[in-house]
């Protein structure tokens, strides 16, 4: 299906800085733009990130099982970095650690001068029937849509959100203005309640030679930790977590992937050696430049982890792959292309039970605009597009059952407008394709 | 034509570690493992390298138009580096600034202990008709056959060697023994009276997370100096040169290449608005996993990159393009498969006068022995492949000719088991297939 609706096709703006989601919290050198993912694999901690500006703040985290009851603490480090024409404030991370699983817990910082306190819930023990809700979404930015969608995401009361890259679009700005870093992160601040999982997209290279500034992703690593060194990996950009009943890998299409490499080397050992589908029945996988899409824009720039990569995942049988990176909306239906072999020209994806369902989630809203325009026809392999911005919901249910959920930003509401029943890969392999 | 000829399959066996090749140079801490390659784009630059075991040697060279008038110094730095339970020696680099081209140059270094002095010629200024005799080498080792390819290549007498990765193969060795590094080193500075242009193969990477060694090429990247800030590049593994008619352009096999990354967005400059075939008629590209090639080992490796990267060879015209990884001798026809967009089924390489002429040369003769295992039947592609060690030489005449040749170690002597003339595709896009 390409679905007809169209949303008005307005300009997307950005939210200008003395918008209310942009506003620096009240009180000297007040904690600002906490986030929170997570510190280990499974979520038995937690990373704690935020950052002071006025002067170099409290390391400190204090945290308890309630509010009043703050009877734990652990101490961060901090760090800052330099951006061209820019200097960071003091970036602090904290890890609080012994955690219990499925457990409310209160926490706070800014303990020099201006304590603010929040809140989550770490998710349950990996098992093979935990239920669990995650929010996907992609290519948020900091426009009036990226506000609807995190509020419609809000809405749906998701229990931790897969990110699939392209954060703050701050590079579309002026020298790659490193400020609108700091107003995403306190924009996106009220989601602190709950852990985000974080792939990188190519708006979070930062990579301007012009400006002098050639290391790779310095805002991103210095502003969003993950538990790489948990997962085995050796660079941020990929790892894994095991939460609930879900094993989610996140791979990184700006890093290299080819045979040897270091991701390869890493991707390798946790199919064959870390995915236990007996206990996280869910193999969800994330990157960001979609394998899978048919709009022509950013057409095929995946094609060629796709190639590296494609047959490993089938062969693993991947329930679900999320992509951002193209601006609109599409679900595959479950295909592969691994028959190739230079000479034989099998080249053309075909139906596969085996395959993950592939879904291109990058419509959250940013200062790109929608992604209007589709490949003609659609192609086999795709089964839903739509050219709207929006998020996802993927429910899991228990071992065997999965709803996903697309929800279009309809106006001030969220509409479902693409939903299927996953069902999965590991223990019934069914036809689900819809 | 797959050639019948067959050396005898005996096993390749590296070199013993009290081989003369491998002879620590004699007096008290002498500089050792003497290497130069380009220090700038063009060759008024060279940088020297060299080791220093016994304790931090100076830094200084000294270099002159005769040995005895070595009227001019320049100081370089030095550097260190531990692996696992290895401490390498003291690794200086020297750049020699301000030489004219095509004049032999004496330097010396080891001004506090022992002096050695060598000898280079710089090569000629870029011009579109400066004759130029490159030798072809890859895949090196240190094996008895090692030492034959080199024999063989310092026999045929070209002006340079452009180095298709693959180095040392000290990671073959128990913890990457680094041990192993100085003494290829060792083995190869007879070659030090010429410049080398290096590309990082797989067997550079030395990444092994077990041994707590995480940093891809770390002995590489301290060893070997590439001038790849002078090609406009912020990252030594991917940079070109222009050496007398030549344009050469390097690529990583084993870094990043997906589009907007590092490497993406230098050679999307480099094909735009650096490379002049008016200047240097003839486009070579460096890599180490090939695009084209028929062997069963290691097939279809580069193909991620071939993806991402094959269309802007073919558009550039490159002339060659010159690849190891694959231990056996192969030349492919010019051919191009860039009609694939994933719905239309074209993924069958196809006879393209624009494409270039990809050459495996991954034949050095290392430890790992011949890949004698060719799929059948030969592809369409592919022109002739032969299982035999060896190396190549790329002899310039003028902006329209190149005579290239493939020369098998054939025991002590070489011979010339392949050759072809290549016509420029600038200045002379004829149909050269043979
Ligand atoms: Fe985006
Ligand atoms: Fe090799
Ligand atoms: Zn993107
Ligand atoms: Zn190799």
């Amino acid at each position: 299906v390409t679905s007809e609706y169209r949303r008005k096709l307005e300009a997307t703006v950005d939210m200008p800085l003395d918008a209310d989601v942009f506003r620096v919290p009240p009180g000297y050198n007040a904690p600002q733009q906490v986030h929170i993912t997570l510190g280990d694999q499974t979520g038995t901690a937690m990373t704690v990130s935020w950052v002071t500006a006025n002067e170099l703040g409290s390391n400190t985290v204090r945290y308890g099982s309630s509010p009043e009851k703050l009877d734990r603490a652990a101490e961060g480090s901090h760090t800052r970095y330099d951006y061209f024409n820019y200097t960071s404030g003091f970036i602090h991370h904290c890890t609080l650690t012994g955690l219990t699983h499925a457990t409310k817990y209160y926490y706070a910082m800014g303990f020099d001068h201006t304590v603010r306190t929040f809140s989550f819930t770490t998710p349950p023990k990996p098992a093979p029937d935990a239920p669990f809700k995650f929010g996907l979404i992609g290519d948020l930015g900091q426009t009036f849509d990226s506000n609807s969608t995190l509020a419609h995401y809000e809405a749906n009361g998701g229990d931790a959100s897969l990110f699939v890259g392209d954060l703050s679009y701050a590079d579309n700005y002026p020298l790659h203005d490193n400020n609108r870093w700091d107003t995403w992160a306190r924009f996106v601040e009220r989601s602190a309640y709950q852990p985000w999982i974080w792939t990188a997209g190519n708006h979070e290279l930062d990579y301007a030679p012009e400006l002098g500034e050639t290391v790779p992703f310095k805002p991103f690593t210095h502003r969003y930790p993950t538990p790489y060194r948990a997962a085995g990996s050796t660079e941020p950009f990929w790892y894994s977590v095991k939460i609930a009943s879900a094993h989610v890998i996140v791979l990184a299409s700006y890093s290299a992937y080819g045979k040897y490499t270091p991701q390869w080397t890493w991707l390798q050992e946790e199919l064959a050696t870390r995915v236990d589908r007996k206990l996280t029945p869910w193999l969800i996988v994330l990157m960001h430049s979609p394998w899978y899409n048919s709009n022509n824009y950013h057409y095929m720039e995946g094609e060629t982890m796709r190639v590296q990569f494609e047959r490993w995942l089938v062969d693993a049988k991947v329930d679900v792959v999320l992509a951002g990176h193209v601006h609109s909306y599409e679900r595959s239906r479950r295909f592969a292309n691994i028959d190739y072999n230079i000479v034989n020209g099998k080249a053309t994806p075909a139906a596969n039970v085996d395959a993950p369902v592939y879904i291109t989630i990058g419509d959250g809203g940013n200062i790109e605009g929608i992604a209007n325009n589709f490949t003609v026809p659609q192609p086999a392999y795709s089964a839903f597009r739509e050219a709207s911005f929006g998020h996802a919901t993927l429910e899991i249910k228990n071992r065997t059952h999965a709803h996903y959920a697309w929800h279009r930003n309809h106006d001030g509401a969220k509409a479902v407008a693409d939903a299927v029943w996953l069902t999965n890969r590991y223990w019934m392999p069914t036809n689900d394709d819809v």
